[in-house]
């Protein structure tokens, strides 16, 4: 049974909304430090996750899950499993590269009021299958969506979030009681901050620096002058 | 090196800008009718594309790629590559279910005046593998964050997107022509539109609703008690 088809006028966003919209995209960033102690008030993480569950989803299946971690003794059994992963990451780098690796601050686990671990069930029958036949991916690309929702979100309320990806999966699986078909997609950590970067912390640290617009888009065709970088 | 510490006051959002990424978030819908034929000006494709640019990324990996489609003959050629793909989705459902999914609307290729194929890179050595030792997958997911980004300001803009995941990344690739090493992770259409639907399509044709956000958040552990809906 199909409702009646009620609209909203294109775009309704006067020039003000429209820049702000903008501004959070340009002046989010990922944060690991300056985390202020006070936890969040439950209705500011509610309209985070709001903000997150309002994210598109492959055949409307909104096969994001949301653990929030507030525990001390959670938090500091998922610091070590990122303190062993970053051990191992470290070892991987040389020279003055292992150096500038090893002073770069990656994490904000402990110094974070909350966690958050955002995860994905890809066997969820809502969605009945909708567009997921040809690339069953997406389920985990919508809960991706769902990330950036709230990290954008997140940036208007003056929230600070960063992306731990330098834990073991399957600790982390084990460390949440997450169970083996649900795919661990996200670890973030959220505070509110003083501040916010101007630049990404890795350009700060001279590990790899912002690239052009130009380099990275073509037109009808895949441009394979793009040069491996 | 590390630079000076510039840093922008936290949030530095007053309330109407605030709610209105909010609003974009909430607003945003996948837009599959209704393009208006009038091309998209190259300033707001850009500032678009700009937005997409600035996603959070693994170790700034900036991983995507953007392949700005307006040819008619490429759509055409992704056109095909849907039909084929829908009619394959199409046979896997019976009855009335199959009745409902040959009546809903999942594209709009043709229509919207230009397409856009995001891809990634996952073997760029930017960002020097930083965060991709323990979860590598975290360059697709810095992709889907920049289609994020694309989807709300376009929002804000009075353009509709719509993700099209019913067509064969193989042969996509071999329509575009992508490498091999590259990953397709998002075709999408773009275009000006009249108006937004105030719901998901999907829920307007009753092939699913969405569910409350309780049925997803838990604390400090996955809750088995959520089922397989």
């Amino acid at each position: 049974m199909v409702k009646s088809m009620e609209m909203t006028r294109a775009s309704g966003f006067d020039e003000n909304e429209t820049r702000a919209v903008y501004r959070a995209i340009r002046e989010r960033r990922d944060v690991r430090r300056g985390y202020l102690p006070q936890p969040m008030p439950e209705d500011v993480l509610y309209r985070l996750l709001e903000a997150a569950h309002n994210a598109p989803s492959v055949g409307l299946m909104q096969p994001w899950r949301f653990i929030v971690i507030k525990s001390l003794a959670v938090r500091q059994a998922v610091h070590q499993i990122f303190l062993d992963a970053n051990k191992q990451a470290l070892a991987g780098y040389d020279g003055e590269q292992q150096r500038t690796y090893a002073a770069i601050k990656l994490e904000g686990i402990l110094e974070a009021p909350q966690n958050l671990c955002v995860v994905c069930d890809p066997e969820s029958t809502q969605g009945h299958r909708l567009g997921r036949v040809t690339m069953p991916e997406t389920a985990l690309y919508s809960t991706v969506c769902a990330v950036q929702n709230l990290w954008l979100a997140a940036r208007a309320e003056g929230i600070g979030v960063g992306w731990v990806s330098i834990v073991d999966p399957c600790l982390l699986r084990a460390t949440l009681n997450i169970p083996q078909h649900i795919t661990p997609v996200a670890y973030l950590c959220l505070g509110y901050v003083d501040q916010f970067a101007t630049e990404p912390d890795l350009e700060r640290a001279g590990w790899e620096s912002r690239t052009p617009i130009s380099s990275v888009v073509s037109f009808d065709s895949y441009n394979t002058q793009w040069k491996r970088q």
